[in-house]
């Protein structure tokens, strides 16, 4: 089997610590069984021409197999779980967990992402506080829809895939886990993915690689 | 070959004509030469349980073939090129093709779609004018990577790719046409999709299913 070696930021500021996207790919080739390698990057590193050829937005995740190379955790995730039992065996898995994970990429992440950096802006940003309640009504509209999904089977597709890594990840974004309060079924969900050993595994060897906290810029 | 059958809004404020991501379905289809059905969606029909069987989250577009059906345009467009020269025919270009549709769907979208919907909101939200500078910077630096691609190819891989149909979709949000000013090599690479046949037989065909103006909610 191929070396796979995937990137990562090694100063990582606290409110972030646990989030960055490089978890995904650890989490799904810990499902799978697949040994790598962790690039870490330093922030100085971030437009160096070297970097930018493995992630031309200058951000991390991406990975390298057999000498070429991919960025986007949604895609790198969804590639290395095809002809697996996380986005198959047949056909129509493979699509419905490419379509589940772009529903958390394109869907879901964006208004969590707002709601989230919102949050962090609202000490110096007085317009913040105000903008609030409207952010909060689209991400509660999102978990709405998975509240009945996910009250009716235990993952978005019948049984474990990719597609709940991407959308466990996003929804650990969420700036407040009293959002979660009114979804019952959505948290449960969350905490049975997050007790999966492959799951544990990830955040471990992703905190681990991190610089201690009093560096971190 | 079997019957494909999109989903659309029949009413469409005058403000998303042109935009609606059914256009991105229309596009890869009419480039691939295939036919296909178009089912106008009321308003009135987004929270039936027939129409959330299609699309959960009650949006467009949603794609019917061979009695099975899926939702979100990124995973469309990809399932429809792989194995095109849409995305292909070597496995490194379907993987960049995916990469990229993701990056245009979670790296650039996100960012655009929160321009869009604070400048619509100005009017009347007092805090929208004084958030506007911070998101339209996260744009810039979003366009300024493109930039420096599109200035070296043509496309965002060597040739003309799905990821263009995505990207290109993505752009056409942007709320002023200014925007793109410090950016003339996106310009003119939207403008170089744009002139595609396909490109605009899908937005000839996209208007015109639309109910007249007037009758728009």
């Amino acid at each position: 089997m191929d070396t796979i070696t995937i990137t990562g930021f090694r100063e990582v500021p606290p409110f972030a610590r646990g989030l960055v996207r490089d978890i995904r790919l650890r989490w799904v080739l810990n499902e799978l069984g697949r040994p790598y390698d962790v690039k870490l990057i330093e922030q100085s590193e971030r437009s160096d021409d070297a970097f930018l050829a493995l992630q031309p937005f200058g951000m991390v995740p991406s990975m390298t197999a057999d000498g070429s190379s991919l960025f986007e955790s949604g895609a790198i995730v969804f590639l290395l779980a095809e002809g697996t039992e996380l986005a198959g065996p047949a056909e129509a898995r493979r699509g419905e967990t490419l379509a589940w994970i772009f529903a958390a990429l394109n869907t879901v992440e964006p208004y969590i992402t707002l709601l989230f950096v919102n949050d962090r802006a609202r000490a110096d940003k007085s317009w913040a506080q105000e903008a609030r309640p409207d952010l909060v009504e689209v991400v509660n509209r999102r978990l709405a829809v998975l509240e009945v999904r996910l009250t009716a089977q235990d993952y978005l597709l019948e049984r474990f895939s990719a597609a709940d890594i991407v959308m466990v990840t996003t929804l650990r974004f969420l700036p407040d886990s009293a959002l979660l309060d009114p979804f019952p079924a959505v948290s449960a969900y969350v905490a049975r993915c997050e007790a999966r050993p492959a799951f544990k595994a990830a955040l471990e060897g992703h905190l681990a690689d991190l610089a201690p906290v009093a560096q971190a810029a």
